[in-house]
């Protein structure tokens, strides 16, 4: 009775959630969401040129993300950086973070190349941070998950705006 | 007794769901779409960059829409937009779509001013369609939620390539 209950239920939620609405002939699908898993509790930019207006109004540095939804090294860094909470309650707080599946007409966000997955710090006044780097010579902008502690101390250099170093 | 079940699942499901996750202090957030509501079955790009790639390789004209969250025009005109079966199914097929909070550098997609809602069409030679307007002289890209008919022909016209019309 209570599985009877259960499934009418079930049904009756799924028809009045589609019901009258569009649905693609290959199916419904699961709408595409902006952390695209970096972190879904998080408010991301959605373009650079947003990110940039966001970080210079709030004088808060950005940290960009340059990956790619099939490619195994950026699902491996995203996995292990959506997890950690205290990676996700710093990008929340004390940056503007943007994600991009694909590259800007800005060269200055691909100093040595644009490969994935890259991370490139910007400070609020809007010049990118090509002094913080990973630890890979040939790609100096690439983490690999074993490099999350690096990550973070690099996120704690980039909370040291320009300005106020100078 | 049913009523005690679903409880303890309703507590059991929300539990495990967020067990051990990253949650801000102000409270669970819902994720950002990329569709920000105009259409969440619809596949987005996140850049004009994007969709001006995908535009060329599939051949498909691009349909970009400038909006606001908080502005109630473009609110009612996502509201009919999204709400519009034949307008949603021609756009999943047929078209490239891009919405954007935040203005481009590129000023070919603001030909008579930066205001929203904004409703730009880009021929995948890159051309962006000024021809293809609405039925204000002031704000010649602005649509209301009454010119959906208009909108529609638009989209009908933007379908004809420029090149398969020489």
């Amino acid at each position: 009775m209570i599985k009877v209950t259960l499934l009418v239920l079930l049904v009756l939620v799924t028809v009045s959630s589609t019901y009258g609405k569009y649905i693609p002939k290959s199916g419904k699908r699961i709408p595409q969401t902006l952390s695209r898993g970096w972190g879904d509790q998080l408010i991301w930019a959605q373009t650079y040129e947003e990110a940039l207006y966001w970080s210079r109004s709030r004088n808060k540095p950005l940290m960009a993300i340059f990956h790619l939804e099939d490619c195994p090294h950026s699902q491996a860094l995203k996995k292990v950086i959506s997890e950690d909470n205290e990676i996700q309650k710093i990008l929340d707080e004390d940056f503007i973070i943007l994600n991009l599946v694909y590259e800007t007409t800005d060269k200055h966000l691909s100093p040595d190349g644009q490969y994935v997955p890259r991370i490139i710090f910007v400070d609020p006044s809007m010049t990118v941070r090509a002094d913080i780097n990973g630890r890979y010579s040939n790609r100096m902008y690439a983490y690999e998950p074993s490099d999350l502690k690096l990550l973070m101390t690099n996120m704690k250099k980039a909370k040291k705006l320009l300005k106020s170093e100078l």
